[in-house]
């Protein structure tokens, strides 16, 4: 499986579409606001550009795209009010695998410009956007062009899946059942990959420009801890039952797994140490519930958000997880078997959501490009 | 009619797609290479510099998409080689208006890359390719950005269909039997677009950075001369068959016309001395038959070419118009009568390549940003 080729999530504006199901990563993205504005406050006020250039990368296709470039814009015109000053115009540059929905994007950019210009008050600087197709683990970016990079709930995807671990068997991600060896590739894939991510944004950002990287991770140094392996144990499950049932070769099943690390806290921080070009300025953590509709989260913005609350949780993490992981089984197993694998992940995922806290953990850092 | 919500080629790569229909514009770039290698020849040799910005306004989708970049990439490389200078960056932007496919340009920038590398011998700088969705009428890259501009075939495309031609009845273009105020509409709105082009990149382009512009154009200063307007008035005749037919409604007729202005080289020119912020290098005229497959045009560079070239000539045209109008056409009559609008264009192209000399002309010019 060539990842590259394969990952993204499900574009378009339909039912199973990651637009139609990506609260979870806004939510997220709302947990990680104050380590950005942060970050950016700083790195502005020390800079003050005429040229602002800011890359979202992962950026995806949805409401949540433009959620980010907008709080940078509205934070950056609120301290040039304040101090006086010209605003800067505004370079972003949104990227993601070639896969992705950018058509989408696209479309909805006068949109998302006339909505911006009309939450400031005093206007905005002019804002060029831009679509960057490609891989993070490459140079996407010319040398020392970006002030500010983000990264939410991308970088746990890996650019492919560890090589040696055929002994995974019936698993499809690191599991208490996994050999040691798996546990052990899946990590040597993250550090490869983190420390070649940070090697070319090394090159990319300009000497005191920032970046603020949110990963799905996890609090316990084991890495087939359950907090960030169940969500896949209640796939797999569904992928073997359907495998006993005959439905799904068995050889496919043990050759299936995710290109994916959920790293903790210290195992980031320990690869930017490690490559040496940026200096830690924050480390988060944080945990947000499988459903994102739960009545205990406070984000009943919409009406819309509050009747889906009211519906199955199970349904709701289900149609997340399929707008993330369903053009990755399509490629594996197919189209025929796709519905029926959700109906049975929805079933483990209820089920396990009635008996157990069901959370996922954030891991976010904050950085600065040294001197 | 929003053209820039309207406007864009065929998408996809099916049979009445642009990418499998864009044969002709292919040919037009062709023709226009001399003018593009002597401008960037220049400009490279005078600014040397280690990134350098491209940008190809109206790139539209297809196998045409990358020939410029290309062309460019490959003749900077030969020039560092000769002078021993270390191959630039490239930072190449690829514009059109949000409702082109960029999905498709994307899925094939690996390829792109990968099949010039290996054509050029001794390797070349890193190339980050980017999508930029907007109306090249507007700003749509940060100030003094650019080193190079070029867009073939898209700037004879207005913003809008030009106001007050309601009196155009049964022509969708200027004609014999326009009014002079729908020809003094037409051109003004070119006026207003161009020149408003002009002022937008003024601020882009660096200083003694470079524009080649080609337009589908004219060498008679009438406006309304056959050369530019027989090929719409064509289309205008299907359209009032099926008027008389009661398949079309003659409001509807009566209130369509194509945004499109085909300028001589003198209306250009007369623009850019006006406008004051480009010296002009190079003006060039040239022709290029309607069928793209023609039999005399010496493009026999594939199998599939030297086939389609024994095919009806008509319908090779017909294809040709229908990738670039479609989209126009379904707004504004709708889908259900679409195929039954060409067939019937095509009986009229194929009548008239039968009597007479059918040439597309194009104005090429060649600009520098003065100091």
């Amino acid at each position: 499986m060539e990842v590259e080729q394969v990952l993204h999530m499900n574009g378009g504006s339909g039912k199973a579409s990651y637009a139609n199901n990506s609260l979870l990563q806004q939510k997220v993205i709302s947990l990680t606001k104050p380590m950005r504005e942060e970050a950016i406050a700083s790195m502005f006020l020390r800079i003050l550009p005429t040229r602002l250039a800011i890359a979202d990368l992962g950026c995806s296709s949805g409401p949540n795209t433009f959620l980010v470039v907008s709080e940078v814009i509205k934070l950056v015109e609120k301290l040039c009010q304040e101090l006086k000053h010209e605003s800067p115009e505004y370079q972003v540059f949104m990227n993601d695998l070639p896969g992705n929905d950018f058509n989408n994007i696209f479309k909805s950019i006068s949109c998302f410009k006339e909505k911006l210009s009309n939450e400031i008050e005093g206007g905005m600087g002019p804002c060029y956007l831009t679509g960057v197709p490609g891989s993070f683990y490459e140079r996407i970016f010319p040398i020392r062009s970006l002030h500010f990079v983000h990264s939410s709930y991308s970088l746990q995807w890996l650019s492919q899946v560890p090589e040696g671990i055929e002994n995974n068997k019936r698993n499809i991600y690191m599991a208490k059942t996994s050999p040691i060896n798996i546990l052990k590739a899946y990590y040597a894939q993250f550090q490869r990959d983190f420390s070649l991510f940070l090697k070319c944004r090394a090159e990319e950002v300009i000497e005191k420009g920032n970046m603020v990287l949110t990963f799905l991770g996890r609090r316990n140094e084991d890495p087939s801890s359950k907090e960030c392996c169940y969500i896949w144990e209640l796939l797999a499950q569904a992928l073997n039952d359907m495998v006993s049932e005959g439905m799904i070769k068995e050889e496919e099943m043990e050759t299936f797994n995710i290109p994916q690390y959920t790293p903790s806290a210290s195992e980031v921080k320990s690869e930017v140490i490690k490559e040496g070009s940026f200096s830690i300025n924050r480390v988060e953590i944080s945990e947000v519930h499988w459903n994102a509709y739960n009545m205990n989260s406070n984000y009943f913005d919409s009406k819309c958000a509050f009747l889906k609350s009211l519906s199955d949780g199970g349904y709701n993490v289900t149609n997340t997880m399929r707008a993330v992981a369903e053009p990755l089984l399509v490629s594996h197993f197919g189209e025929a078997f796709i519905d029926d694998i959700f109906y049975r992940y929805r079933k483990n995922i209820t089920e396990a959501m009635s008996k157990e806290k069901t959370e996922f953990v954030n891991v976010s850092i904050s950085l600065t490009r040294r001197a």
